[in-house]
């Protein structure tokens, strides 16, 4: 594993690129946005005009595009993936529903290569700090292949199942929770704001108690802001929630919790806080409440 | 602080009250049920007759009793807090809407004594270890002299706030996050069956990562169960966001994750499971889901 080739170069994808290029890695990108491609060569890294550029030559393929449309097509227009070797790993680390992961996972199999299922949760953050965790899914020699190209991008790489699928399940069943967990948080303290308790005090009680969640912690503190630095939008569960309630709808799983979560924050992004910090949700409530 | 009287010998009041036993305490008890009498007396109690005999002489009284609607008829049914010294402290422990709490609070007020809002979180298990969470609004000087006999039944003393109302505030609160968590809880556990992934290896994940909650580690295993043992109920859960609810409407505050939670608890009750540990809520989504 000496050559990567990295698709989809945004938030996410720089500082990922940016982490395989200080492991050692050359990495080779493409993107349509020019913006991406010029902070890759500013790292060092080599800009490629097209995806089967990019994947000639590739040990690995990495893809960190929005959705498993954008996946399939980096893979499959024009071809490009019969540009990579044969022995390349095709690594998915975009957030997709399961269903979707399988579909793409049979596709590069006909073509006899490898694939890793491998979305990753920490957001921004953690992709810049080497510190995601990785749910990856595949046949065990293939993980360990990939392992080096993964554990670049993450303190914490966790191998789920060895079905492709397997990882996006996990990491979809994640967001569910991450997702629910703040918006119940912004009920939580919207309905101390109502009541009239300091909800700082509130707050730092709870966190400590059976009411507390790793949301809580992290968010709560931002909910009580009225522009905290955004550290993981609005819009980012608008779409995850979205690829939770697809793959509810996929698999005829009834999912009423998920399914009001993201009204509130579809609701907020709709009052134009999209690209607001995600403890924003708290917004809604106080739109319903009258107390915005 | 030596004569403790103790209304409500439920299967929280009777751990509670031998906690005070055992602390040095002299303890008068009252219940309608001949059962808890009969324990207190087992563990060195005095049983008495009615709540004005418990009162005689009782420098604190604890109400452990199922709700508000109790609390005020032992305390002031046939005059009976008359029959209390005048320095004695009123604890009332049991989970009650805030400003129900705020509304016995005056009625004792305005009898010269003083009083303490003081829920607990912690359960059954919680009340025989001694180690509750106790959630305590009075001022600060009230609260000092009930302290030792707070202390005597749980591990975690909190003083949140000087106004009555605002314990019951942060036990409502937590009461309305722990529901919807152990909800959600189920619902993700019961998307990962739809799907097919091994639950018990997701949940060893999730329970590490931003999706982690205390309800998920707690009541997750549980929840994978068929008959998991009995720590607290799904009744229970039923009463508390129904007060979690009632708080909501007193103040005008829309709780729509948690008007969701009380649905979910409250059909796994009405399929006869009302008994059952809270975590079979994960029945609900079972019997939604055909999976049952």
């Amino acid at each position: 594993m000496k050559t990567i080739a990295f698709a989809g170069l945004g938030a996410m994808g720089r500082p990922m690129a940016r982490n395989l290029l200080k492991a050692g890695f050359t990495v080779r990108g493409c993107d349509v946005n020019p913006a991406g491609l010029a902070d890759l060569e500013a790292a060092g890294g080599i800009s490629c005009a097209s995806a089967a550029q990019a994947f000639a030559g590739a040990d690995a393929i990495v893809l960190m595009v929005v959705n498993a449309a954008q996946a399939e097509a980096v893979l499959f227009t024009d071809d490009a993936l019969a540009a990579a070797p044969a022995h390349a790993v095709i690594c998915l680390m975009a957030t997709c529903p399961p269903q979707q992961v399988q579909k793409i996972a049979g596709r590069v199999a006909a073509t006899g290569r490898r694939f890793v299922d491998s979305p990753v949760s920490g957001g921004v953050v953690g992709a810049e700090a080497a510190s995601l965790t990785i749910m990856a899914a595949a046949p065990a020699d293939v993980f360990e292949a990939a392992r080096p190209v993964l554990e670049a991008m993450g303190s914490r790489t966790l191998h789920v199942g060895d079905k492709p699928g397997q990882g996006a399940t996990v990491k979809t069943v994640n967001q569910l929770l991450c997702g629910v967990h703040i918006a119940v948080a912004a009920e939580a303290l919207s309905l101390a704001e109502k009541i009239g308790v300091d909800t700082r005090t509130m707050l730092g009680i709870l966190v400590g108690t059976s009411a507390g969640s790793w949301m809580l912690k992290d968010r709560g503190p931002r909910m009580l802001e009225s522009d905290p630095e955004v550290t993981s939008a609005v819009d980012i569960f608008v779409k995850d929630l979205g690829i939770v309630l697809e793959a509810g709808r996929e698999t005829k799983a009834a999912l009423p919790m998920t399914a009001l979560a993201f009204q509130l924050f579809n609701s907020t992004s709709g009052r134009g806080a999209g690209a607001a910090d995600d403890s924003q949700v708290i917004r809604a409530y106080r739109a319903l409440n009258g107390t915005a």
